[in-house]
C-alpha cells in the first residue's frame, strides 16, 4: 500500500458513514498497492461536516462540492449524495479528471444516467456505482456457481426487497433523513431505492432482461413535507411488483415495498436451474441456500451453507471459519475490488455503464406501471 | 353417527385415495350425526376398481359412472376424476339428486363451471369442491386471525406453488398418472392445478380479486403423448406468474411452476397487514409464522407457531400438543365440515359457486397471459 | 390380506387411540398377508370402553382383561395400559399364547422387565414394544445411513426430550390422564416416559451403552393426588440429564424435562461422525438434517432433507413427494413391520428383549442420580 | 475523545487482529472521552510485528514485552498471547501500573488466575478479560430480559460449543497457530478454550454454579508436535461434557468438542424459565429466539428476533434496522464498555476477578472428569 489514494467524500449521511468505514478499513484486511486517505469531507452543512471529519478522521472539510473538485490533492471523489445531485456532481468530477465512486442508484432516471455515462467515459476516469450487495460473500459465491454452470439452464428468477418503515401516516416526507420519500429528490420510491438493488444483482447473475410488466401503488397519498411544512401529494411508489423475461429464456418476478410488516430489509432472491437452485436472504446474509439435484436421491435437501470458510469469496481476509461478518463488509470488498481494478486495469463492476442498464430497467418498470402493458427494456450495451 | 351417508366414489387415482381415507377416518375423530359408508367405487378400469375396493373396503364396484348415479343406495357422489369429466358427471349427479363432493379445480374453465353451478343450484343438492388446504389447521388459524381484524388494513398478499417434477424432457404427457400435462384433459397446466389452490385460499383470506396481469411459459414445447405414442405439442402452461389487485386495495403476486428445482410442493403464502403479518408454507404445514407489531419493540420477531395445541383449529380432535398431523388430515377436516354443514344447514365452503369464482380468476389469468394486458376478473357473486 | 389377525386392545387412553388407528389403517396402505380385525376393546370402565368401541369400530367390549385373554378368538393382545400393569398382563397374555404388542416403556424397572422377557420367550409368542419413533421415516433413514457407514467413526451422540406441561403448581398428580406423575404407577418420571424413547433410538442407531452418570430433579415437591384428594410428595423425576459412553467409543449427553417452557414434545437427537453428521427434531419430524463432509468444500452445508420422496423409508406407501405425514403414521409403520415380521419369521424390533436393554439403561441412570457416580449399564444380551 | 489512551498490544495472532480492529474502530461509532492510539505492537518475532504494525497502523514495534511494559508512553497493555504467558505478563504489567485487557481464558488454571487477581487488585489498575460474547447484542439483550425478571424462576440452562477442525489425524499439535492443542501452553483443550466462553456467559446470565460432574475424552491420542517434530502424546481434552447445578436451583448441561462434524463455531445456549425461554446461536449471532408463555395461547411461538433495531443493545451505533453486524463488533462493544467504565468508575466486566470464577469452574470440571464424581466449584467471591 505504498501509493496514496486521496479521497474526497461528499455527503455525511448513512452512506457517507458506510463508505468512510470502508476507506478506513480496507488496508487492514486486503493487501493492496493503494491506500485510501481520508483527505476531505464535504457537506453543505459545515457543522455536520466538521463533526463527521472528527469522528472519521478526515483531514479537512469543504462545504462546497465545487471547491472539493477543484482541489489538486483529491484523486477519488466518493459521491454519497441524494439521487438528484448525482448527475451534476459526477459529470463535474469527471471533467475534473477524478476517479468516481457513486452511491446507487446511478441517477433518477435513464436520461440522467446516460448523460453521466457519456461524460465519465469521455473523461476516461475509473468509476464504480455502489451496488454493494454483489460483494456479500454468499452472493459472490452464487455468482461463481452460476458462472461455472452448476445450475444448468435457468428457468426462474425471483427477488423481493421488503421493508416496513413507512406504514405510519404520521411519517413526513422530504428533508433530512427522509429525502427518499420525496419524488423530486429520489426520482422514484422503492423502484429506484430497493428494486434497483434487486435488478443489479439479477442482471449480474442472470444476464440481460428483455421485457417487464409492472404495477405500483402509493398507499399513503399525502404526507406533510419536512421542508415546506405543508401536507403534499406523495409522488413516490410505496410498492412495486413486476413480471419480467430474461434473454436466457427464464421468467422472473420482482417485488418491493415499504409496507411489509415484519421485514426491515428483507432482500431475497432465488434462482431455479435445471440441475440446482440457489436462494439468499439479506436478513441472514452469511448463508447461501443451495439445492443440488445431482446429490443422491435420498439425501437431496437444501443445504444451508454458512459462508464463512476460507475457500468462500473474501472470507480468507477476515476471521476464522464459523464467524460471521456483516453488512458493512460488502463496502470494504467493493473498495478492495475497485482498487484491484486500478492495479490490474480490469475495472471492477458495476461501472456507470453497468448501472445505466439497471436504470433502464427501472425506467421500463415505471413506464409499464403507467401503461399497464409489457414494456421493452432499453439497453446501453457494452462500452463501444 | 346414527345416520348412514352412503358414498359412491368415482376415480381410483391419488385423489380417490385421499378421499377414501377421509371417509374411513372421519368418525374416529369427529363426533358427527352422519357416518360415511363406502358403498361403491367406480372406475372404467374394472380390475383397478376391484383392487381399490379391496384395499379400502368399498362394498361394491361399478365401471360405469352412470350406473353408479342410477343407484338408489348412494347418497353422496365423490368425484375424483380428471378435470375434463367433472362437468358431465357433476351435472348428472345433481340431476340424480345426489350430494356432491368434487375434486378441484371445479372445471377446465369458467364456462364449464358456470353450467355446473347452474345445475347444482337448480337441483339444490349439498355440494363442495375439495380445496383442501383451507383445512390445514395453520391456514384455518390464519383465517381466524384475519377475520378478527388482527392484521388491520391489508397491504400485500403473495403466494407461490413451486414444484420440480416435469423438468425432464423425457417425461411423456397424457394418460395414466400424467393427464395433468395434457391440456385437453386438464384444461390448463399449473394455473388450474396449482394456482387454483393459491387463488382459493387468497379469495377466502383476502376477499375478492379485481384485476390480474399474467405471463405463462411452456418450457418443453413437445412431449411424447402416452395415449397416441406420438410426440405432440405441449398445450399446458408449465409456469405462470401474475400480478393482481384485490378489492380491499391490497396488491398481490402469484407464481407457480413445475420447474423450480428443489421444491416438491412448496405452496407458500404471506399476508402483510398494518398491525401484523402471517406466512405459511406447505412443506412445514404444521407451523404458522406470525409477526405482531404491537409486541414490545425490543421483542418483536416472527413467531413460529407450532399449530398442534388444543386451542388450534381441529387439533383437539387429534393427539397431544407438539405432535404433528399431515397432509391427509385436511381432507378429514373438510369432510367433517361438510357433514356439519348438513347438520346445521350452513353449508361448508367452498361450494361450487365459491369455486367458480376461483375459475373466473384462472380464466382472467390465462386471458391476460395471451393479451399481455390487465384483465378484469369476472364474478359470479353470492347465490341469488 | 387374506388372514385375519384378531386384536384385543386393552386401555382406552391416548395410546389406545394411536394403536386403534394403526390397526384400522395399515391395510389401506401396506400390502400384507394379515388384516388386523378390531375384535375387542377392554377397559375396566365399561362405559368408556363402549364409547371407544363405537368410535373405533371394535366388535365387542370387555371390562376384565383376564376375560379378554381367555377368549379363543383373540390372536393379538395390544397393551395400552399404565406402566404398573404391563408386567402382569403381558405375562398372562404370554401364558395364554397370544401375540403381544406392549406400549413403552416395557415396565417400571428392569426387574419387572426381565420377568416379562422370561415369560414371553418361554411362551415363544411374537412380541413388540411400541417405541414408535424408530418408524418416523426420517429416523429410519438415519438408521440406513449409519448402517451403510456414511458417518464413519462416531464421536458424539446427543439427545433431549423437552416438554413444558407440568410447570404449574396447581396440576395434580395421579388418576385419569395424570398417572404419569404418580411414581407408583409410572415407576419414574421423565426417565421412563421420555428418556426411554431417546435411549431406545440411541441403542438402535449407535449400539450399546456402557456407563452413565446422571442427575435428576423434582422441581415441585408436593402435588395434590387425584385419587386420594390429598397433597402428597411427588416421587417422580421432573427432569433428568445424564452423560454416557457407548461401546463404540462415542460420548453422549441426554436430557429430558417437563419444565422447558416453549417445547411441547421436542425430541431431538444429533450424531456426529467422522464423515457426516445427522440431526432430527420431532417438532419437524418430516425433515432430516444431514451434513456431508465429502461434499465440495465451498458447498458444504447442513441439508434439510424433506423426507417425503418415494425413495425414503415407508413414503412410497403414502401420498406424493412434498406432502407430509405425521406422528400417528409411525404406529402404522410399526404395525406393518410387526406383521411383515410374522410373514417372514424375522421379528421386527424392538422386541421385549430389546426393550429390556433400554430398561437397564434407565435403571442405571436412576441409580447414578442417587449415588452421584458413574454406573455400569447391565445388559441382557441377545436371545440365548 | 479528547484524551488519548496509548495502547501497547502484545501478540500478532488472530486475537491481536480482533483487538487491533476494535481499537481502530471504537471512536468511529461510540462517543467516548478516550481515544485508543495504537502506540506499539509487540511480538518476539520482529518481522511479524513489523508487518503487523504496517497493516494496522501501530506507531512502533517491540520484540520484548518487558521493554514494552517499561515504556512510559503506554497506558494500556492488551495481552493477546497464548495462555501460558498470561500470568507473567499480566502481573508484570500490573506492577508497571498499566491498565490491562487480557484475552480469555484468564490463565491455564485457577492457581495462576488467583495470583493474577491478587497482583492486579493490589496494583489497582483497570482490567478486563476478553469474554467477548457477552457483547453480542442478542446476548446482551438476553441479559436485559433475565435481569428484568421476564423469565421468572429458571429451571434449565444448556450450552454447547461445537467445532470440527481437529478431526484429521494428520493435524499436528503445538507451535504456530496450533498452540491450542498443546496442553503445556493451553492448560487444557476445549474446556479452557470453548467451555470457558460458555461458563462466562452462564455465570453472567444465570448466577453462581455450585457443583459439576464431567467427562472428557481425547479421541486422537498422539499427534506430531510442530516444535519437536516428534509424535507426542496429546494432553488436551478433545471433548468435554458436564452436568451442573446453579445456586438458583436450576440444572444445566454443558458440552464442547472439536469433533462435531458440520459445526465450525456453534456456540449455543438456551435458558428455560417459568414464564419465558431464550435461545441463541453464534452461527446466527444477530438473532435471539424468545418464547413468551404469557402471549395469547393460540399465538404462542418462538420469536426469531432480528437484533438489529435501534432499541437493541449497541445497535443504535451502527447502521439501520435489518442490517447485520458480525463477530468482530463484539470486541468493539467490549472496548467501548471498558472505556465507559474508566469514565464512570464503574468497571465493565468481566474483570480478572470475574474471570477467575470461570477458571474455578473449569478446574472443578477437569477434576471431576478425573474423579468421576460431583465436584464443588470454588468461589473467589466479590472483591473484598
Amino acid at each position: 500500500m505504498s501509493k496514496k489514494l486521496n479521497v474526497g467524500l461528499i455527503g455525511c449521511g448513512f452512506m457517507g458513514r458506510t463508505h468512510s468505514n470502508a476507506h478506513r478499513k480496507v488496508n487492514n484486511f486486503f493487501d493492496l498497492e493503494y491506500q485510501p486517505v481520508l483527505k476531505a469531507i464535504c457537506d453543505c452543512n459545515g457543522g455536520k461536516a466538521a463533526a463527521f471529519a472528527k469522528t472519521w478522521g478526515f483531514e479537512s472539510v469543504e462545504t462546497d462540492w465545487k471547491a472539493l473538485l477543484a482541489r489538486k490533492d483529491i484523486d477519488l471523489v466518493d459521491i454519497c449524495l441524494p439521487n438528484n445531485l448525482h448527475k451534476e456532481v459526477a459529470i463535474a468530477a469527471a471533467k475534473a479528471g477524478k476517479m468516481i465512486i457513486c452511491e446507487k442508484p446511478l441517477a433518477r432516471d435513464g436520461q440522467e444516467g446516460a448523460a453521466m455515462v457519456k461524460a465519465i467515459e469521455k473523461a476516461g476516469v475509473p468509476n464504480l456505482v455502489s451496488y454493494n450487495y454483489r460483494r456479500i460473500p454468499a452472493v459472490t459465491l452464487a455468482k461463481q456457481l452460476i458462472d461455472e454452470g452448476k445450475l444448468g439452464r435457468i428457468f426462474h428468477y425471483r427477488a423481493k426487497f421488503l421493508q416496513d418503515w413507512t406504514i405510519s401516516k404520521d411519517l413526513p416526507q422530504g428533508g433530512d433523513g427522509l429525502w427518499r420519500l420525496d419524488v423530486k429528490v429520489a426520482g422514484s420510491g422503492v423502484t429506484g431505492d430497493l428494486l434497483a438493488h434487486c435488478i443489479d444483482t439479477a442482471l449480474w447473475l442472470n444476464g440481460s432482461m428483455t421485457t417487464v410488466n409492472a404495477m405500483t401503488e402509493t398507499f399513503i397519498k399525502e404526507r406533510k413535507h419536512q421542508l415546506t411544512g405543508k401536507v403534499e401529494k406523495v409522488g413516490i411508489d410505496d410498492a412495486c411488483a413486476f413480471l419480467a423475461r430474461f434473454q436466457n429464456g427464464s421468467l422472473a418476478t420482482f417485488e418491493s415495498t415499504r409496507y411489509a410488516r415484519g421485514h426491515k430489509a428483507l432482500y431475497t432472491f432465488e434462482i431455479n436451474g435445471e440441475h440446482a437452485s440457489i436462494a439468499w436472504d439479506l436478513h441472514d446474509l452469511h448463508r447461501l441456500q443451495y439445492f443440488e439435484h445431482r446429490d443422491e436421491g435420498r439425501l437431496r435437501g437444501w443445504r444451508s451453507i454458512h459462508v464463512t470458510d476460507g475457500d468462500h469469496p473474501y472470507m480468507d481476509k477476515w476471521w476464522v471459519p464459523g464467524l460471521q461478518i456483516g453488512y458493512e463488509h460488502s463496502f470494504v470488498h467493493q473498495l478492495a475490488d475497485f482498487i484491484q481494478g486500478l492495479q490490474t486495469n480490469k475495472p471492477a463492476g458495476p461501472t456507470f455503464r453497468d448501472a445505466l442498464e439497471t436504470q433502464y430497467v427501472c425506467d421500463a418498470v415505471l413506464k409499464s406501471a403507467k401503461t399497464g402493458r409489457w414494456e421493452k427494456v432499453r439497453h446501453c450495451g457494452p462500452k463501444p
